[in-house]
Order: structure tokens, then sequence, then C-alpha cells
């Protein structure tokens, strides 16, 4: 009975929660890493941004993803919006009974770690450069590093454009990163879930001294050992013919339905619109 | 008795509202074209963008800031946001006993009235240009007009940025609007708040042919129309040390403030943070 729960467990997908299309690069990276894994996906696109929301609300709001992920039998949660990350991963871990990771733990754990002159630059969305989200967890790591933060609001709506290889991108990059390269920082967190997808760009202009850390696949890793950890990771292949990978937005299922076709390597069909406030 | 009330509705300040700090460039087009006006302004940033919202949150938002405008006795009201025009206007219009006008019929009516060709162009955010809300009002006045809508989702951070007079926001500005000057639009509504501060760049880039109707403007114009229509337009220059314009946000008042103070032609010191969700 114990062996057929846990065969069950490890064939159950895995619920991927943001605030809206950003969190694609995160399941990206585990669809690329744990290729054996099923993902349930939710966008919230039509309660984004969660930046400039109380924690109050973002909290509710994560309960209210979370129940709907487990009508969908998720054996595990990935919090892959920064915000919800670090206003209400805590409190919800201790409320589940299923493995659960955020997004910035992971990022700031690895940049931690790989600094050598303890300096590490984040770039992020305005909200999350402000909140001193990663400066926090970083700081409590190791004291010792200096944490230079620096906001770079045009690059969502550059990557949301898709001009990733653009000289309009590059000289806004340029003019965003001189002043950590200034610091001399030598690690650099990609803080914001869309930034990944600048990340050759970002790479040539930080140069190869300066190590990128992007925390949509640390917490792929982090995943992996996690699920592992509970017995719970599939090791077996996913049988051809069963879609593999469900996406649910509470709005405007065509704007996400072209930025996932646009970043993801197959076409999204099967985005379905739910209202998130019936959870 | 009845004398003594106009006085008082005379001196009464306007109401002006929208999501953030977009509605500004209204105000300020209020303070430039009714120099003996006060205004309360409102911007709802804890709860912005509209955009993506429905109707009917829209419309119980809307109602939610009127109530507050009126515990500071506004004599009319200007919905200074494009959505809420849009989806909120006709319907609290009918409910209230005070003049409102909102910021998009005004440019959709101008726009109609100038075009010779009959090839009107529309830049906006991405929700404003989706939504078809000039296009709807403008073929209302004529149908035979063609409404040529473009989205431009870099130009708000390019503004909130302050890069107004910069290399990149003409390349991308370029880039935006050539596809509209393919068409030969002779006509080009600025569709967003923001774009008004883009104007000068807009203008030479568009070229002399190009009329750029500028609905921030068009608002000001109507609404000293509206005013007189109903005697309460103040023909007094208002008393020194008095200040006159008041702002209110409902989250975030230090960037509100910045940017504030960026585009209008003093500081703002007296910004208030509210909850609006009282009202």
């Amino acid at each position: 009975m114990a062996e057929q729960t846990e065969r069950r467990d490890c064939a159950a997908p895995i619920g991927v929660f943001d605030s809206g299309v950003g969190g694609l690069t995160v399941a990206r990276e585990i669809m690329r890493n744990l290729p054996n894994e099923r993902i349930v996906y939710f966008g919230d696109t039509a309660r984004v941004p969660y930046g400039s929301k109380s924690r109050e609300t973002i909290l509710r709001y994560s309960r209210q993803i979370i129940r709907f992920l487990r009508t969908e039998q998720v054996k595990a949660i990935v919090i892959a919006c920064n915000t919800a990350s670090a206003l209400a991963l805590d409190e919800v871990e201790k409320e589940l009974d299923i493995p659960i990771i955020g997004v910035i733990k992971s990022g700031a754990h690895v940049a931690a770690a790989s600094t050598v002159n303890k300096k590490v630059g984040v770039i992020g969305t305005e909200s999350t450069i402000h909140s001193g989200m990663y400066d926090q967890l970083i700081r409590a790591e190791d004291p010792k590093i200096t944490v230079y933060g620096k906001a770079c609001p045009l690059f969502v709506p550059l990557v949301e454009e898709g001009w990733l290889k653009d000289p309009v991108t590059e000289t806004v990059a340029r003019r965003y990163l001189q002043e950590l390269l200034d610091e001399g920082i030598d690690s650099l967190i990609l803080g914001c879930t869309h930034y990944p997808l600048l990340r050759s760009l970002i790479g040539e202009i930080a140069g190869p001294d300066v190590r990128l850390v992007n925390p949509a696949y640390e917490t792929a890793r982090e995943l992996e050992r996690l699920l592992a950890k509970h017995g719970i990771l599939n090791t077996q292949a996913k049988p051809p013919g069963n879609e593999p990978y469900k996406f649910y937005v509470s709005d405007a299922a065509d704007k996400f339905k072209r930025f996932a076709n646009s970043i993801l390597p197959y076409d999204i069909e099967t985005t379905q619109k739910i209202n998130i406030e019936e959870y």
C-alpha cells in the first residue's frame, strides 16, 4: 500500500505559480532539468503585478492558488514569483503537508556561496529591489557581503516585446549594469523571472569575471534535491501521448499563450482561464 | 442664498483621478489652462494597473474614489484614466449630481473632427489598444474613419525613467510609429496619460503633416466649457498662501512624489496616503 502511494506520488505533477508569465522561465528550467516531471502552471494574470500589494493580500492570493493547485493533486509546489516567495513562503510552508520552495532563497543562497570578493549585485523590478528581499537573505547567510541593487524597469517590457537581441536592449542593459560593474561585483543575481531571457546579453556586458546567478535554474536544482529527499522524484520517463504540462491563468489567456510559445520549446494549446477568486 | 451656494461652488476644487501617476499630465493641463481652479488629485497607486481588470471591478473602484473625492467637496470630476473613462464613466455619470468627464471622449471627439483623410492613429498601452475604446468612440462619430491602433508598452517605463529626450527613446518611438506613418495617418491620438511627456519627440518623428491630439489638453478645454455651462467656473484668482492643489494616493507615496515633482512646475510636499477601500 505504501509502495502504491509512493508510486502515485512520484507520477504526480509539480505545481508552479507566478503573478503572470515570468514564472514560465522557472517552469522551463524544470522541464529541462527534470524531464520526467509533469507540471501544472498557474499565472495570476488578472491580479499582476504583485510587487505593489500588501503582505496580507499576497498571502491570501498564495493560499487561493495553492488550494487550486492541490485540486490537480500536485506533489510539490514551486513559488516562481519573487514577491510571493518573499512575503508568503514562510507562512504557507507551515500550513502544507507537501514540499514547497520559492525562487528567491535558492538564488540568494547560491550567490552568497559563490562570491569571493563579497560584492553581489542584484537586478530586478523596482518593487523587488526596493523591498531588499535578496539583500536580507544574502546577508543572513554572510553579513560580510555587500549587496548592490539596481532596478531595471525597462527589462520586463523589452522581454515581452521579444527584443531579446536588439541594439535598444543592449544600450539599456549597458546603462543599467554600469553602476554595478563600477562597484566591482563578482556575482550578479538575475532577480526577476523575465531576466533569464536576457542572460546571454547580460553575460556579454558583465564579462567573464562576473558570475551570473539564475534563480530559475537554481530553483529547478533545489527542487530536484527536495523531491529526491522526499522520495518522490520521478525516475520513470513520461508515457508518450499524455500532455505532461498544463497551463492555467486568471485572465487574458491570449497574451499568455503568445509569450509562452515564444519561450517554451513547443506550442501551448491548452491554456485555460479559471476564476481564482473561487478557491 | 442661491447666490451664496453658487459662490461656494465656484471656489470648490476639481476632483481628478487616475489609476496612478499618469493622470498628473491631465492635472497639469488643468493647472495651465484653468489657473483659477483648485484641484484634488487621487492616484490609485495600490491597485494600478486598471487595464487588466474587469468592468465590475473598475466600476467599484471608480465609485469608491468618487465617494472619497466628494468628502473634499469637489464641484466636478475628471476621470484622467483611459480604462476607467471607457468602462465606468457612463454608469457613474447617471449616479452623480455634479458634472463628470473622462479623458477618452474628448480625445476621440477632437480626432474625429480634425482628420481630413479619415485615417486616425492611436497609440496607448496594450490594454487600451486591445480594448478598441478609441476606435469605438471615433467610429461612432464618423463611421468612414479608419482607426489604426498601436500598443507602445515601452513608453510608460521610458517616461517613468525620465528618459524623455534620449536616443533610446527616440529609437523605440521611431520603431513604434513607423507602421502608423506607413498607413498615411493625418491625426495621432496620444492615448495614454504618460505620452504627452513624449509629445515633442513624437511630433518630430511624425512630422508636420500629422496632427497630434493630446487628450489631456482636450479634457482641460472641455472641462472649462462644462464649468462655464454650469456656472461654476472660477473667475477669481486663488488667494495667495492657500495650497491650491492636494494629492492623495493609495500606496507608495514616494514614487508618486518623485514623478509628480519631475513633471509639475513646483514641488509636491503634501501627498497623503489614504485607505481607499474604506470609501
